[in-house]
C-alpha cells in the first residue's frame, strides 16, 4: 500500500516537471516492456518519459534519484537482450525524441549528435557530406545511436571498418542523481585521466543515460563495391574457407557465412530454388579502388577452399546475393518465436564452433540455424521455439554453446549484449574476481542501484 | 622509527620470497627515481623489484598489500610525465625482465606477449611473420609494451593506423592485493559486461600491474613508401596546409610539422645548412599500393597552399628527410633541460593553436620549439630550460597552453599522461565531478591507494 501511494507522488512529480511528456497509456507502457528479444518485463512500468532535452533527462533522474524509482533507458527498443525492458515500479525513459545532428564537420572528420537518431537516419545526413558513421548493426534502419553506444553494436562492416568502440570520441553522460558530465574530447587523441568514454559503451543504460555523442566518421569509399558467393558441401568447409580468406591477408568489408538450415530456410521464404541439401555459403563484398582484384583473389582462395564461386556481374546483382544473407531474419520470424544468440571467437576457431553447434544439435535434438559475421568470428546461432517462454532445453543447449564459445577463447556476446538474458553466465566469463569488480563500478556510478536494476548483473 | 622498522620487514618479507630480484644496489635505486621527464622524486625507493614471472609480481603485491607500502610499477622508465618515479617508501616494481613473446597467430593476426617486451623488439620478431603492431612511439626501440599500454601511448603513424586503444584485445592484470585478473578476449568483437581492458590502458600504473598483453596485430603494409617535405614562410601557414591534406580526403601515414626554432634546431644539430628565417616544415609519408599518387595529391594540396614541396626520389632519401624531424629530441637535448608538453586539439584547430603557442611566448618572453603530429592535432611544445628545476614562469606559460588547448575542445595529454607533472592540472578538463567519479574508480581497484600514489591524482 505504501509502495503505491509512493509511486503515484513519483508520477506526481514527473507530471509536474515534465508535463505532456509522461505517457501513461496503455499502448506506451505496454511497448515499453518489451524489446525485440523475445522477452518482455513481467509487470508494466510506472510511466513512460518520453524526453526531449537534456534536461528533461535531467529532471527524471533527480526525482527518480530521490524517490528510489528504477530507470530504464529506451533507444528505439530493438535490443536482443532484454535491456530496454521496463516492469513494475520503473520508469522508462524513453530518448528516441532526442534525435537532433548538432555538428557535423568534415574537416575534423566527427559529427555531433543526440543519442535518439536513428543510425540510417544519421548516415543518410552524414551521406550528403561524404561521410559515413561506420557502425552498422543490420538493424540500422530501426535503432538509434544511443541504443548502438550502449549496447556496444557490431554490424556486416566491423572487421574491416570497426566497431562502436572505436567511433565514439566523447560522450555526454546524465548520471544517476542527475548531474551531466562531459567524456572524452574531440581531438583524435587524448590520455588525460581514465577512459570513461569506453567504459559507457556497451554498459546498457546501468551506467548513466548518453544525451550526446561526439562520433568519429569516416569518409565514403570511393569506388564501386563487388560482391560475391561461395557454396560449399557444408559448413565446416565454408568455415574453413572464411578463416583462409583471412589467412590470406585480404580484408574484405563484408564475409557472411550461412549454415544449411538458415540457407535452405531463406530460399523457402524468398520463395527461390533451394539449395543443394547440406550446403552452406559465403556472401562476400570487397570495397575501394581494389575492389576488382581483391574479389578475385579472394575467388581464387574460396575455389581452393572448394567453394563453387559467383560473382556478380553488377552492384545490382550483388544486392541480389547480400539479398539472401538480409533475409535471415524475417525468414527465421516465420518460423516462431527464436532467442538469437550471439557467441564470438577467434576467428581461426570458426570450423571448430560450428563443429561444436552440431554436436550440440545431436545432443539436444535441437536444429540450430547460424549465419555469422565470418569476417570476426561472431555467430548468430537461432535457437527457435513455440510459444512465449523459452524451453528450457533451449536454455541447456545455450548454455552449453556459451561454455564452448568460452573454451575456444572467445565470449557470450560479441555484439548484442547480456541484458537479462545471459546475465546468469556473466560470472562464468569475467571469473569472479573480476565480476565483483564490475560491480563495484556500477555502484561508483549508480550508488541506489536506480540505473536499469537486474540488466547485465543478476540481481 | 616505527616506519623504519616496518620498512625493514618489508624489505625482509620481499627478499624471503624474491631472493635475489630484490636489488637495493645504490644504482638501482637512484635510477627508480627518475624517467625522461626530467622530473625525480625526492628520495630513493626501498627496493627494486625485478619481477621475472607474474607469481613474482603477485608475491610483491602480497607484501606490499599486507604491509600498506606504496608499488611503483616500472617499464623501461621512458615515461614523459613522471609516471614511473619512485620514491622514499615505496618499491619499483620492475617489469622489464618479463620480456617473452609467448605466443604469435597471423590467421587471428594477434599475439601475446609479457609487459616488458621492447615495443622495437616486438616488432622485429613480428615482422618475421609478416605482421606488425601498430603503435609506434617515437621512443618505440626503448619503451615496453606494458609501458605503451600504460600510458595509452601514439605515435607517428597514428592517424592511419590508430594508437593503443585501438590494438588491444585483452589483459592480464595483477590487482592491488595480488590477485590475477583476465580483461577482454582473443576475439574481435566482445561486449560481455564493462570494458575493463580500455580502462586500463592509459592507467598510468594507478589500477593495477599489466603482466600479460593480448595484442591486435595488422600485416605488414605491401609496396614502397613515399616521402615528401613542404617548406612554408611560418608556422601558421604550414598548420594550415596540414589541416587542407586532412580536409582533402587523402590520409597520409605520417604528417608531421616542425615550427621555425625546432627546424633551426635541428638544422645546426645536423649541422645542415640554415633554413630561411621563421620557415616551418612539414614532412609527409604516404604508403600502400596507392603510395605514389597519394603522394602527388598531397604535393598539389601542399603547393596550393604555398608550400615548397620536396618529393624523395627514393626510400633512402625519404628517410634523410625523415631524420630531421626524428633528430628533435637529441637536438633539444642539447639545449639544455626540457619540459616536453603534449596538448591535442581538432585537427581544424591546429593554426589557432599556434597561434596560441605565438601569444603564450610573447607574452611570458619565451622561446617554445614545437613539433606536432599534423596529421592527428598532437602538438608537443618544448620548454627548453637552465638548471634542475621547471622554472615558475614556464609551468605558468605551461597552464596557460592547457587551458588554450581545453577551450580548442581538445586536452591536456595526446599520449605522454598525467604522471606527477600534470596532475595539479587534471580536474579542470575532467570537471569536479568526472573527477570524483575517477578518483571512486581507482579505489575499486586499489581501496588502500598502494598503487602509484601521488600520480595522476594529487595527492
Ligand atoms: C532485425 C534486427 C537486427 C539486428 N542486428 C544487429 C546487428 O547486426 N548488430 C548488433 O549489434 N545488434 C543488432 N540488433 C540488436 C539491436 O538493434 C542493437 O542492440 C541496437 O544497438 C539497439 O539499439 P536501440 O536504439 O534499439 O536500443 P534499445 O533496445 O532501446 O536499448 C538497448 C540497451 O541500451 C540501453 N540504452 C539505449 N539508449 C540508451 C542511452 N541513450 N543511454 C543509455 N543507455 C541506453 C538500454 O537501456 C538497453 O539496455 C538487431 C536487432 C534486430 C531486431
Ligand atoms: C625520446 C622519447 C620519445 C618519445 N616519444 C613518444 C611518442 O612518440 N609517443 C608517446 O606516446 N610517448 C613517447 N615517449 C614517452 C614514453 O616513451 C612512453 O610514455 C612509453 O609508453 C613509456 O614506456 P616505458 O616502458 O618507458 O614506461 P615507464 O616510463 O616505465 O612507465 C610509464 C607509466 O606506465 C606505468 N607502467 C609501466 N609499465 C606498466 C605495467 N606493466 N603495468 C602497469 N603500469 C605500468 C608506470 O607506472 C608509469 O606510470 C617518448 C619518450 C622519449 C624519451
Amino acid at each position: 500500500m505504501s509502495a503505491h501511494i509512493d509511486m503515484t507522488s513519483v508520477l506526481d512529480q514527473l507530471r509536474q516537471a515534465l508535463g505532456e511528456r509522461v505517457d501513461t497509456t496503455d499502448a506506451a507502457l505496454d511497448a515499453a516492456r518489451a524489446d525485440k528479444s523475445g522477452h518482455a518485463a513481467s509487470g508494466r512500468p510506472l510511466a513512460v518519459v518520453h524526453a526531449a532535452s537534456i534536461s528533461d533527462v535531467q529532471a527524471t533522474l533527480r526525482i527518480a534519484h530521490a524517490s528510489g524509482t528504477p530507470v530504464v533507458t529506451r533507444g528505439a527498443g530493438t535490443g536482443l537482450a532484454g535491456g530496454a525492458n521496463a516492469g513494475t515500479g520503473e520508469i522508462a525513459l524513453s530518448v528516441r525524441a532526442m534525435d537532433g545532428i548538432l555538428e557535423v564537420r568534415s574537416d575534423d572528420l566527427l559529427a555531433v549528435v543526440e543519442p535518439g537518431i536513428v543510425n540510417a537516419d544519421l548516415n543518410a545526413a552524414l551521406f550528403e557530406h561524404g561521410l559515413w558513421w561506420a557502425p552498422d548493426p543490420a538493424s540500422r534502419e530501426i535503432s538509434t545511436v544511443g541504443g548502438n553506444i550502449a549496447t556496444g553494436a557490431g554490424g556486416l562492416l566491423c572487421a574491416k571498418y570497426g566497431v562502436v568502440r572505436d567511433a565514439v570520441l566523447a560522450l555526454d553522460v546524465v548520471l544517476a542523481d542527475g548531474r551531466l558530465v562531459h567524456l572524452g574530447h574531440r581531438s583524435v587523441k587524448g590520455v588525460t585521466g581514465y577512459d570513461l568514454t569506453a567504459l559507457m559503451i556497451g554498459s546498457e543504460g546501468t551506467l548513466g543515460v548518453v544525451v550526446g555523442a561526439t562520433l568519429k566518421l569516416r569518409r565514403l569509399i570511393p569506388g564501386e563495391v563487388c560482391t560475391l558467393n561461395a557454396t560449399f558441401a557444408d559448413v565446416r568447409a565454408a568455415a574453413v574457407a572464411a578463416a583462409a580468406v583471412t589467412a590470406s591477408g585480404i580484408q574484405p568489408a563484408i564475409m557472411e557465412l550461412m549454415d544449411a538450415t538458415s540457407l535452405a530456410n531463406v530460399h523457402t521464404y524468398l520463395e527461390l530454388p533451394a539449395p543443394p541439401p547440406g550446403a552452406a555459403q559465403l556472401t562476400v563484398q570487397t570495397d575501394g579502388p581494389s575492389a576488382h582484384t581483391e574479389a578475385e583473389s579472394i575467388s581464387a582462395v574460396l575455389q581452393h577452399s572448394g567453394g563453387t564461386v559467383r560473382v556478380a556481374a553488377t552492384p545490382e546483382e550483388g544486392e541480389e546475393l547480400l539479398r539472401i544473407r538480409r533475409s535471415m531474419h524475417p525468414a527465421t520470424e516465420k518460423l516462431g518465436m527464436s532467442l538469437v544468440e550471439d557467441v564470438s571467437v577467434p576467428r581461426s576457431a570458426l570450423p571448430d564452433m560450428f563443429d561444436e553447434i552440431a554436436r550440440i544439435e545431436n545432443q539436444y535434438g535441437l536444429v540450430i540455424p547460424t549465419i555469422a559475421h565470418a569476417g570476426d568470428g561472431n555467430l548468430h546461432p537461432n535457437f527457435t521455439f513455440r510459444g512465449d517462454e523459452v524451453p528450457d532445453v533451449i536454455w541447456d543447449a545455450a548454455s552449453d554453446l556459451f561454455r564452448s564459445a568460452l573454451r575456444l577463447g572467445g565470449t557470450l556476446t560479441g555484439e548484442h549484449g547480456i541484458g537479462v538474458l545471459k546475465r546468469q553466465w556473466l560470472a562464468d566469463e569475467l571469473g569472479d574476481d573480476q565480476w565483483h569488480l564490475q560491480q563495484q563500478i556500477k555502484a561508483v556510478f549508480d550508488p541506489t542501484g536506480i540505473l536499469n536494476p537486474g540488466k547485465v548483473f543478476a540481481r
